[in-house]
């Protein structure tokens, strides 16, 4: 049983490692072949780290940390080495999204915008916020020894859903940020955004690219069985695709 | 226990009968007070119905349809009314959606401004457009006699993660719908996006309700116990929050 949830857990992780770099690459190649390219010197190439670094950290990195508990090698064995890995990449993730902040930050104070106006802001910064609490939180109940099994279990359901429930909200920032993005830079053009240029189809494709790889991401993580089972309950008997109750 | 777990439940549906209402009046209010109001005749006044219909019926119809099996009447007796029901009034959000789109479909055809360019437009007609496969899937399997119950319990966890899913990709949609709208409304004033006059407030906040009923729908759809119970397990053993296994 656990080896035919292993071959299709497998296609999965294969499936989700393509999404997840074309997400990222595909970000890297939009910045770099319609928009200039990158630096770090408050000007707008200094933005254009901004995307790259959300998309990596915030959906891909984020998305990849919340799955280790699918992983086969994980429902054996001792569970601290797994609870250190989720925490170590997920703070990898969390890494990469303040510096992806401070990109932004950073280019609008040296241009003089104003910060955290548009509803893409709002959300996402929400999202971060969240973000920083999940992991605190999960650290201090999860991780450190204090805590009981049963403040534990109350809290772990709610760790979950608050885990999805963070991704979700980051796919919603991407999507209203590469959208605004695309309206700023292809407004006052000979091709504006309505006229669909490449660069508006590769970005909104790029755009689609992320909400497939969070939804597979949320797939494995809810509604698959690919799980731990609880102590006791590792049968031949487990379904592939649990009842929904 | 189901006393206990319905009193919960109805103090989750007032927060939420109060969450979604607001979502809609917010909505109507922004279109009335500072976009001039609604009329059916191609202007951008015709445009106004497209935010609000489909807020209310991507969102807040849709996400009140799915949680029909949550209400702790459904667990007991027949399921077929409560079946009749959800698809009822998810028929109904449908409807509301397709008058939605109407009303921009024909705001750019008079306009004659580009239709589905923007990823914003890519998102929200896969959404809606995986909703109709959805509710035609759901239809003909779970309503109509032919399917055997093995069919049906293979795709009820399906139906459910899509269910989420698509509520997950609207509100993505209705965020970045709502950037996208203050950008092009508040440009050439004399209090742009960026000063945040309080529309711009007024409307940021609409989308942080959103997204805050969407994932109040979630949480009851997902995360809460309050689910009909598999035939012979309803016992006062039921935890109130799952373990997330």
């Amino acid at each position: 049983m656990i080896r035919m949830a292993s071959g299709w857990f497998y296609l999965s992780c294969l499936l989700l490692g393509s999404l997840g770099s074309m997400c990222i690459l595909f970000t890297i190649y939009w910045m770099q072949y319609w928009r200039g390219g990158f630096a770090w010197n408050g000007s707008i190439y200094m933005f254009n780290w901004h995307p790259v670094l959300m998309v990596a950290g915030m959906v891909v990195f984020y998305g990849g940390a919340s799955l280790v508990y699918r992983l086969p090698q994980s429902w054996v064995g001792p569970k601290l080495p797994w609870k250190l890995l989720h925490a170590a990449l997920h703070l990898m993730a969390f890494i990469l999204t303040v510096v992806g902040l401070v990109a932004v930050f950073t280019f609008h104070n040296h241009g003089k915008i104003a910060n955290l106006y548009s509803l893409h802001s709002w959300l996402g910064i929400t999202a971060v916020f969240l973000f920083a609490c999940q992991w605190c939180l999960g650290f201090a109940v999860f991780l450190l020894p204090w805590a009981s099994m049963w403040l534990r279990s109350l809290l772990k359901p709610i760790h979950v859903f608050f885990g999805a429930a963070i991704l979700s909200l980051s796919i919603a920032s991407v999507i209203s940020g590469i959208n605004e993005k695309l309206f700023f830079s292809l407004k006052n053009t000979t091709r504006p955004y309505n006229s669909l240029p490449s660069e508006a189809v590769f970005a909104n494709s790029t755009g689609m690219l992320v909400v497939a790889f969070g939804l597979l991401v949320l797939y494995i993580l809810l509604a698959s069985s690919w799980k731990r089972p609880e102590p006791g309950i590792l049968t031949d008997k487990q379904p592939l695709l649990h009842d929904g109750e």
